[in-house]
């Protein structure tokens, strides 16, 4: 076991060098899977990872690993994704991987020597911000790509995922050799993208299970009217229907208290016009709870409070689930590995739910995994204005190379 | 005084001979003012005013006269708008028209001669369809447009109504030459565009006054967050307060019980996206009361209503006028013609509020003006299911033809 430290300067340059890579002249960074921008930035960081002395190698699917060799043939794996959203920050993924080539270039340095191979991986996409390809590095690692994603999946010009990878010196039809048997532990930091960490002034939160997700667009359909000629006691209004309903959801989602969360943040409305009572409103419901059997009791107590005030006006409401992805519990030997080694190092940390989605809940289904989050200042996330301090980025490195060091010993 | 009746078929020949120009192959009409469609509409009504033997004339602007001549030169005017709202019905304005051809063709038949002229007018404009031109034709006869308006009136394609004019062979300049100071009185008849004397099964109303309108947007601003990561008590959704605000907006006019109508047609919610909780909403608040007095107070009491909820859930909300258009009374001589009419003719006949604009509230502002309304089905309008029966509309054109021979007389 050795003591190493990541140091504040260390991660402000890396955040900073990394960050540059795909900025825009007005802020906000654009770099999705395999556009300049992307390959850039895996050029630099294949560069920092050979000169920190790690093993080298790219997969087919444009992953970038790091290896420190071990003794035997399992490897535990550290790392996130570099893509981004349209005009994200420097910390969303990119954290991950940075932390990771700073953990194990610490240990490197210090001599470390694992007894499983210990590796970092800097994953080639996770938002779907160009295809809606979530988690394609992550799904591609665990055999979770199906064949007809890659001539499917198009971005907004219509070229395919897999032109998009020739395009960059990937051929598509290697994608199966993506695929990893040898993974045995997977962790992951990443920046919180909430305020909890931040409101209550804590370093570190150690992630116990990343949420439910429970998605439905509700339909409301009542009747076009004219906004001058029809008496209010006539009026079929399907949005005063879908407002009542978004308010109702709220509410009972609320009174669950934390985490239960729910998002009514889609909304169309029509025909739109200021002067013609609305006939039809499609509108997003987003409701997550890390519980399973919560979610689905809440999932359908906001579909109830949504028929009866259809009921109630005269107008009509369906539902379309767009999304029901079960809770992904951490592994409990990861999570100890974590806080074990922030109790050793003596930093403050608190045990949370994750309420937004990452890489680690596709390993979680098949690879014990963990999760650290630091905290992101105000919250901020998918936005220029994502930050997190060098201090705190270093502090969740130091205790990600603590925790890599007890899982590959 | 004779006693002219306007017979179902004639009606419904000139319904649906005028309803096919312009209309589309999937049903709808477009006959914006200086279209193609629109100059064969006016060639058609030209054509059936000299056949029925009346002195036929052009204005600058292309509203279409024609002239039952009379001892004196004031003159008695009837009429409506010939122009449509896009995928428009074949009723909304072209039935004033209709009506007024149907009955001075049945008053000249019958050799009635007026005392002062009595003339009936095919308005060029009055949507704003095609340019934000709203009530053109009677504009230009009260010498109410402004210079400016030929140049900056412009439609999708950037021509300018000035342009459009020259295009039809009606030089722009000319426009003040519209200008008319001979017009005593003005009579419109009209579909109700709602669905009272519909569900009421009533032949015929007698418009009191046309409903007042206070119009504003509304501006909700909140904060953006995650929708997984933001727990509920932390946020400050601007879509959760619009909604809030929509709603008791609502409830405050509703209890006002009728005419007083309000109505949130318009939203715009951003950023918009299933995943993020909104941070700005900017919804359209259309509010129509016929009593002055009474349509100040509800506007200031739903901006206070919008206020206090913005207080009590963090946010900020501003509003911009965007309309406040007074009532317009319709005058008690041109009522009460109107009435005696349809009393003589025994229509039944009810006092009412229009809840709609019409080309007759800016007419009222200088010459003594009344309307009348025939039913429409269902309450159908601005839309290719509008309807009104033959028998409805005939009943109506007579009422009309005996008002007018009471007013020239």
């Amino acid at each position: 076991m050795t003591d190493v430290r990541v140091e504040p300067s260390e991660m402000q340059h890396l955040v900073e060098t990394l960050g540059a890579i795909g900025e825009q002249p007005g802020g906000g960074i654009v770099r999705p899977v395999y556009s300049d921008a992307w390959v850039a930035a895996r050029e630099q960081l294949a560069t920092w990872m050979r000169e920190a002395g790690l093993i080298v190698r790219g997969d087919a699917l444009g992953n970038l690993f790091g290896r420190i060799s071990g003794e035997t043939d399992r490897t535990v794996l550290t790392g996130s994704h570099f893509d981004t959203v349209k005009l994200g920050g420097r910390y969303d993924g990119a954290l991950g991987v940075l932390s990771a080539l700073a953990a194990l270039r610490a240990l490197r340095r210090d001599g470390f020597k694992p007894r499983t191979r210990l590796e970092m991986v800097a994953l080639c996409e996770e938002e779907g911000s160009r295809f809606h390809a979530n988690f394609w590095g992550t799904r591609g690692i665990l055999g979770l790509i199906s064949p007809g994603e890659l001539a499917e999946l198009r971005d907004d010009e219509g070229t395919t995922i897999g032109e998009a990878m020739r395009r960059v010196g990937l051929p598509p039809e290697d994608y199966r050799q993506a695929v990893r048997e040898d993974v045995d532990a997977f962790v992951e930091l990443h920046i919180e993208q909430g305020r909890i960490l931040y409101d209550e002034g804590l370093p570190l939160g150690v992630v116990r299970t990343i949420t439910g997700l429970y998605r439905f667009l509700a339909t409301v359909e009542g009747r076009t009217d004219h906004a001058g000629t029809t008496p209010m006691d006539l009026r079929r209004d399907a949005f005063q229907a879908a407002a009542e309903m978004a308010l109702e959801m709220t509410r009972v989602v609320a009174a669950e208290a934390r985490p239960a969360v729910v998002t009514t943040g889609y909304w169309d409305v029509q025909p739109g016009a200021w002067n013609i009572v609305p006939g039809l409103v499609r509108f997003g419901v987003d409701l997550r709870h890390p519980d399973e059997a919560v979610k689905q009791r809440l999932g359908a107590a906001v579909r109830e409070a949504g028929e009866a005030i259809a009921a109630r006006r005269g107008v009509t409401v369906r539902y379309e689930m767009v999304g029901d992805v079960p809770p992904n519990d951490m592994h409990p030997d990861i999570r100890s590995a974590i806080a074990s080694a922030a109790d050793d190092l003596g930093v403050r940390f608190v045990e949370m739910v994750s309420g937004a989605g990452h890489d680690s809940q596709v390993m979680a289904t098949r690879v014990p995994t963990g999760m650290l989050f630091v905290p992101s200042v105000d919250g901020r996330s998918h936005s220029a204005a994502e930050f997190t301090s060098a201090a705190d980025a270093a502090r969740g490195a130091t205790v990600l190379s603590a925790a890599l060091q007890r899982l590959a010993q």
